[in-house]
């Protein structure tokens, strides 16, 4: 079989993206709006509020009949009622020289245009209120179509619904939304020496952890893992394994079995699928570098490094990107990147990227970025690591003191 | 009933975050550990990983045999077998000059201290290989204890479990942890103003939105939403959905009638339970002034304002870190802050901790804060904001070139 290790940028990677659509389209409540992506732009029915509303306490009134009032020469208005939450003051045309005490969501009577906070009003008797400050028309006000017009686009098909999100689209009175479905992940770690967890390793075995680690990252990304245990090194047991979750989900990690060992069968058990496509073989990241894509159907398929850094650094880096492309997402990469001072030189090799663990270190004022050093095998690191250093195909390294992005874990 | 209203500020309302305590702890399978906090260090029980453990593809070897080895001067070792993944490979007795292939890993044969990687060789034969660079003892090795060793603490007490430490945990062996209880919070609506989600408002009307908002942000911060619908204006419904809420939840959220206008029952019908004591009416921070905070019993109720704006920052800034306490979190602030410049001038007034809502834009490298403008009471505002920008109490504004820390929403 004829496959060419010919390594592949972060870029060319991440180009790959758009061969592959979301997973699909379906009604939610807006209750279940949280974390997911919308899938049609929301338009707004009606105007909102729809009515003049006060932002604070106080009284609504004429920007006018306060033009001018201060500490030492204020205004005197007479009150001519009060405005009842969610009541419409229709009984009410508010004239110049005249108050209407008003709370916080409360409607304008007509004729008013503006509230004077309670703050700044002193209340003379039960007719009459002092006002100290000025008010321009619409303070404290929000007009009737401030906030949206009818007709306008207020949310774009493909956001991330955060919680204000869901807040709005329940405020513009949709109980239900299109969003995108939450993609599946299958997840198969490979390996004669991993055993299941419960199970106590003899020397040269280990514990799997990527099946946990993973699911996590893909639970941390909104997405649904499924895992589907740990599968020897034996091409017919990881094809069956392969197909079977293939056939029930959006997208199959692979962990170990990518690199070029004498039991490297992943590329072998994907193409021999039909209709599949290997479009890489190797990526010039660091960790990373025997990273597998693969399309079967429709669907993409990652051999990801065996080792358990590694895996994490490809998944937080290309996986969830491509995941994020299942998911409807318009932006693939939100990662949250915060600037860092380095706290040493770091070395790298030109014409890789390399992501190198650093803990942040919150220090006058300035958020400081050391690099974990020791091996990169260890797990240690990952749970030390806060963020990770992306380190450029074209340089050597950076020196200590850059003020360099981070990307947070 | 005398309750002056004598603001507090954000430090002394954080610190009342003592008076309450984690929920309950519970054993939960290490598969749904992430999200969770520990409530109980991890120890490991074993060293990790057991064994010296190759950590590149190659040759394991005695490091004392490559000494000196280069591209001009190749060492010649003696192939002396293979190591299979996942075994023992008690049959060999590694000496100088002799080499062993195995995959990265692999357990390292006795007398094997190093691998060198693949890379750097050449086989000359099924016999011989040729080396063209030295390794150091233990390169490319994790050594038996070197990740973990027995008794180690691999992790503390009250720290929230990301996929890399819940991938840690099950390689440990740990397939149940002690996890803090996951806090329930109750939401309550209230105002004679608000309606449900699915009716149209009239005039003066305006729709529910605080339920869904205020419901995404508690799923954000991983704890569990309970609504309890719209409470119009009336102290008898309200205490009676106050009660129930308490006998379900853990933590209870009252938005609307928190501020000092003619309909501020809130005090009142809290003070009218037992065993309560009103701990905070009123913060001195901008917007969320008419927060309240009351322990009944021993559980937090917040009176958030009902304006969805402010309710929304004092839930990130101030409730959000209660939540963590209730969680076992031993971090209760964290906040994830970027540092960002300003794009022009904000006020503020001195004794007062401003939040102001900005976008975040990438532009030349550099992380430019953008405040936003216009009324605060618009829900616009929320959804264009990417950040919250903090004003300390002290000052009196920052000026235009500012670099500032935004709180990411």
């Amino acid at each position: 079989m004829d496959h060419f290790f010919k390594v592949k940028s972060l870029e060319e990677v991440m180009a790959l993206a758009d061969d592959f659509s979301p997973v699909g389209v379906e009604a939610i409540f807006v209750s279940d709006a949280f974390s997911r992506v919308l899938a049609k732009d929301l338009v707004a029915q009606k105007d909102m509020p729809g009515f003049k509303r006060a932002t604070m306490d106080g009284y609504a009134v004429t920007a006018q009949s306060t033009f001018g009032a201060s500490e030492s020469s204020p205004a005197w208005l007479d009150i001519a009622g009060t405005v009842l939450m969610g009541e419409v003051p229709d009984t009410i045309v508010l004239k110049s020289g005249q108050a209407v005490k008003i709370s916080t969501g409360g409607m304008l009577p007509k004729g008013a245009d503006s509230v004077v906070m309670v703050e700044h009003t002193q209340l003379i008797d039960e007719n009459c209120v002092e006002v100290y400050k000025s008010v321009a028309p619409l303070q404290h006000v929000i007009d009737a179509s401030e906030d949206f017009a009818k007709q306008d686009r207020v949310l774009s098909k493909g956001i991330f619904i955060r919680p204000q999100e869901a807040g709005l689209a329940a405020g513009l009175g949709f109980s239900q939304i299109q969003a995108y479905k939450i993609p599946k992940v299958g997840i198969i770690s490979t390996g004669d020496e991993i055993i299941p967890i419960d199970q106590e390793p003899g020397p040269g075995k280990i514990r799997d952890i990527n099946s946990y680690s993973l699911s996590g990252f893909i639970k941390e990304a909104f997405a649904i893992p499924v895992t589907y245990g740990i599968v020897k090194d034996d091409p017919d047991a990881l094809k069956k394994a392969v197909e079977k979750a293939l056939g029930e989900t959006d997208m199959v990690l692979i962990s170990g079995g990518s690199s070029v060992g004498t039991r490297d069968y992943t590329v072998e058990v994907l193409s021999s699928l039909p209709d599949t496509q290997i479009l890489v073989h190797g990526m010039s990241i660091s960790p990373g570098k025997p990273t597998i894509l693969a399309r079967v159907g429709k669907k993409p398929v990652w051999g990801l490094p065996g080792q358990v850094v590694s895996a994490m650094v490809v998944l937080k880096i290309v996986v969830v990107p491509f995941l994020n492309r299942l998911k409807g997402l318009k932006n693939l990469n939100p990662f949250t990147r915060i600037q860092a001072k380095l706290t040493r030189n770091v070395s790298s090799a030109q014409g890789r990227r390399d992501f190198v663990m650093v803990e942040l270190i919150s220090q006058d004022n300035q958020m400081l970025a050391k690099p974990i050093l020791g091996k990169s095998g260890l797990i240690k690191t990952m749970i030390r690591a806060d963020g990770l250093l992306e380190i450029n195909d074209n340089v050597e390294g950076l020196e200590k003191n850059t003020i360099t992005d981070v990307i947070l874990l």
